[in-house]
């Protein structure tokens, strides 16, 4: 079960109906909440610096109309400051990247539609920029020292670099059996592992993002965690375990060995506030300039705020079906094989369509905004 | 015809029997024959400029194993220099751009085995670098201002931006009947406009590189051209006419439309170097630090330099037809479709075997080194 996260996850490809660029409403949703955060805090860096050229990144920037929302935003950002501040435009040079598995021909194919559309839209004020490809994991470096004055990151710092160690016994029994994630009944080694696993990948990415960013620089990042304290009761517990439960189901008929969702884990961890928090402060490298959870309905079609609305649960968890299988397809395929597919995530739609009658669960998300200590 | 050379070509892509990644030992060997010229031109800049950060662009730089060939070129001599030199290595970032379809997938998930690969050759002498990919064509801006030390380009400048305008009369006839280039029996106005579309575009190549190019910076660039005064006498003249002659026999024998040939003309021009240093002189933005022609086999398998031995005709014919099958696939498919590649290609081997008996035509390769002036 060792592998890198990095070279087996993507996004599904493509622009089909299972695709993640069909499928990515939710992460869209968070874009537009997070608006206001990013803002002020690209305005914070552009008053300080005033920088003549400007390096912006996108880590996870995946493939789909998401990408080019996060550059449109960006654009409209600073042009609007630079308008209020009386500056010239500064060039900016954006940097989408995400793992070396992400569809970039995609990206790159739809780059002149979306230019075009912004040239129409904005004229004479669009800013000068210019839009490149990185590929490779935000859990090493990615950039020379001091060359990036702002990273923004969406609903990517939930995964992990690697399945956690420690999720078998030294004679090789899994810990974790039943579950794909952390779940009720994982035992406080499986939590440990999962946890110390965040710690370090969070470490190491906060250490990244420190040498890379200019003096000023900062950034705004956004991402699945949770709102209760132990990780078993976390919201992506639930989420998954359903999952976990779909598998187990296609164990009990035989259509999936026993074997194979016991040694099945996936690499993310839906962490809390404090414990995000408390590896920024150890690593003293970062201030915390806002700190904010939000809410947001498991179902990414569902845009209604009160909690006993459930209008449609058989819709409901189709659409949650259709958003996590493109997300976490890829892997569950490498494990498990293509045929299994279609009606796992069919007998999931059922499972969160029966969960959500009873309980309208949410999506946690934490939004971060730091700045580089000086 | 109009149709923009960035939206229509690419390389053919992936890495089967007819992919550019197969079949492009051509271009490798021009990597390796211009590599003294490529030396000096970096260590020019280096020891000026002294640089912490470096900016190294490949223009056009394709998918397969060249693109990563001028990645570690370029590390091993800036190795070399930094330990001459007793300094620090710098942090190298590698932008590598080609157009929009380009497999710049390929690209990325073949770049953890070469780094890999080279880690294990360099040892701790692997200077630190960073690669990332840029969609776009190069007859525009592709970079901000001052931001890039050295631009290199293999086997990209003798492709034009379009196909050049006024290749019909004013009533829309077509001009250049039965050639896909300029051909013996091309009027003067045909080559008047491949010469001006030239003209236009290198000197918007040469503006866009001043503006991006730090001062200190430079480039070194390789391509097709010819040593014959007249473009109809060039060497990609006899390259493209024996193929607009397969086209041809297959008109007469009415598996393609005559109309169809005499509409096609490809966006290419083989230029002389009085053509090149005179536009370059004219925009008076680089000065020239060397002009160098070389001669390359058509057979990009055959190694001899003796003009008179030709081991193996037929075998020479279907390399050519192979690598020009590669380079010019995309364009051809997209205006004769799909279908007739297999029967042209097998015709055009034939007809380039015939030829090379006859004489052992070769390609011009044009290299320069310019240097931002002051």
């Amino acid at each position: 079960m060792a592998f890198k996260v990095e070279q087996a996850l993507h996004m599904v490809g493509g622009g089909g109906e299972t695709s993640y660029a069909t499928n990515s409403r939710l992460q869209e949703k968070a874009i537009y909440r997070t608006k206001p955060i990013l803002e002020t805090g690209i305005a914070e860096m552009y008053r300080t610096l005033l920088p003549e050229r400007m390096v912006v990144v996108d880590l996870g920037c995946s493939s789909g109309p998401n990408t080019f929302l996060v550059v449109s935003e960006v654009l409209g950002i600073v042009g609007d400051l630079r308008r209020r501040l009386e500056q010239k435009p500064p060039e900016i040079q954006f940097f989408l990247n995400d793992l070396p598995g992400n569809d970039f021909n995609n990206v790159f194919r739809s780059l002149e539609r979306h230019e075009k559309k912004m040239e129409e839209e904005k004229g004479d004020l669009l800013v000068p920029h210019y839009v490149v490809g990185v590929p490779g994991s935000f859990y090493r470096r990615l950039f020379p020292c001091n060359t990036v004055h702002f990273f923004h990151s969406n609903y990517c710092l939930m995964w992990l670099s690697q399945v956690p160690q420690g999720l078998e016994s030294e004679q090789g029994v899994p810990l974790n059996k039943g579950n794909i994630y952390i779940g009720e009944n994982s035992p406080p080694q499986v939590v440990k592992a999962y946890q110390e696993q965040h710690r370090r990948d969070f470490s190491t990415f906060l250490k990244s993002r420190y040498v890379e960013l200019s003096i000023g620089g900062g950034m705004v990042i956004t991402f699945l965690g949770r709102n209760i304290k132990h990780p078993a009761d976390g919201e992506l517990s639930y989420l998954l375990g359903l999952l976990a439960e779909a598998l187990n189901a296609m164990v009990s008929q035989g259509i999936i060995s026993e074997d194979k969702v016991d040694t099945f884990n996936l690499p993310v961890y839906g962490a809390s506030m404090q414990e995000v928090t408390a590896v920024i402060h150890d690593e003293g490298l970062f201030d915390v300039e806002q700190a904010q959870t939000f809410e947001s309905n498991w179902d990414p079609l569902d845009d209604t705020d009160d909690d006993d609305i459930v209008f449609d649960n058989i819709l409901n968890g189709k659409n949650v079906a259709k958003c996590v299988r493109a997300v976490f397809e890829s892997l569950i395929a490498r494990h498990f094989g293509d045929a299994i597919l279609d009606e796992l995530f069919a007998r999931y739609a059922e499972k969160v369509a029966m969960h959500l009658l009873k309980e309208k669960t949410k999506h946690t998300v934490l939004v971060i905004a730091l700045k580089k200590k000086a």
